[in-house]
């Protein structure tokens, strides 16, 4: 009866990431929850500041089970995280217009995971180290290899935050709209008008040095 | 020396919208963070339950100055935010990669608006109604006159949240990567990679009644 799929995936399941709605559509799978972090290029970081919360866009990346997420040190949400505030870091990552018959049915075709947890500052300097790189690699695979690293003063104006990925739902949702019986003669096309981010012609920096080739990472960029 | 462009705007400044590390790029314009939150497909509503935050994906819609979130009454959020709490609501466009010669100054074009306030319920029957066809519309254009409107029941299913756009600010940054003058020679490309949100080939409902004509807001979709 229902074509659609909706899935949740909880790691571990707690009262706060277990889906109240639809139990039955609950799952334990760490996989599903990292191949969402890893292929959304953002997230979005939600912290309480006076009891008003912030939702703030940012580069994040995975390594392992830990999630990094860095900025300026000057930043708000980074002078509010550093003391181990909780946190919750969001990925959502968008795949199509989902066109019902029915204004009710109407939704989207997405793929987005919560993590829940407290946001620590890393201060060991060789995870700092690798946790820039990972952001670089999050970026783009293999440009960290071809980039100027940072210097002692860059590393130290940067402030990184770690997060364990403990506590954490993916919730998906795919396949055609869903309308009820009654509806299904209702005049009017439906189905599914897929999203996907593409990239578009590389524009050179008008700076570039003359004859810099344009490296296989950029003119191939996939996700 | 700068050739990126950074900007904030902020309706009206307040000491949580201005922005604090660079002031000078602070501004006042109503147009631009209704253009964001206009193109932007879906956005991230944050709010704090039990002194946890949480960062929930939803599409939203807006009515002048004033924004809709809607959801199943039943869901976690709207339980949470229809006695009027505090919220903030994220809009993020990403518009390329930034790829410097740098680690450090590798960044994203973007386009962000935050809003924060305090969201209530819609019990009014008119304005839920209202917000529910801007929210169909939001998602495309068109549609809310070609589909089966809410019934009764549906209406009753489902909840509205109102939220003004009274204290907000938009965060835009474009251009090329920007790097020291001494990293200029690194020898490696850099530019930026742009990257849009595009439509794919609709795909029909399996249970599509035969020769239903794919309308022109489908098949020609842009935001």
């Amino acid at each position: 009866m229902n074509d659609c799929t909706v899935t949740k995936t909880s790691i571990p399941a707690t009262s706060r990431t277990t889906l109240r709605r639809l139990p039955d559509r609950g799952r334990f799978q760490r996989a599903e929850v990292n191949a969402i972090l890893d292929e959304g290029l953002l997230c979005h970081v939600g912290f309480a500041l006076e009891g008003q919360p912030f939702v703030i866009p940012t580069i994040h990346a995975r390594v392992g089970d830990v999630l990094y997420v860095h900025g300026s040190a000057a930043s708000r949400m980074l002078r509010t995280l550093s003391g181990g505030v909780p946190v919750c870091l969001t990925v959502t990552l968008l795949d199509g217009l989902v066109l019902a018959r029915s204004a009710f049915h109407h939704s989207m075709n997405y793929r987005s995971v919560v993590v829940l947890g407290t946001a620590v500052e890393v201060t060991e300097a060789a995870e700092k180290d690798a946790a820039l790189t990972a952001i670089v690699e999050h970026v783009l695979r293999g440009r960290s290899a071809q980039v100027r690293p940072p210097s002692p003063l860059e590393l130290k104006a940067t402030s990184v935050l770690r997060l364990p990925i403990e506590e954490a739902s993916a919730k998906v949702r795919s396949g055609p709209p869903v309308d009820d019986a009654e509806d299904m003669t209702w005049p009017v096309w439906a189905g599914v008008l897929p999203l996907s981010l593409v990239p578009g012609a590389p524009i050179e920096d008008p700076k570039l040095m003359p004859d810099m080739p344009l490296p296989s990472n950029v003119s191939a960029y996939t996700r």
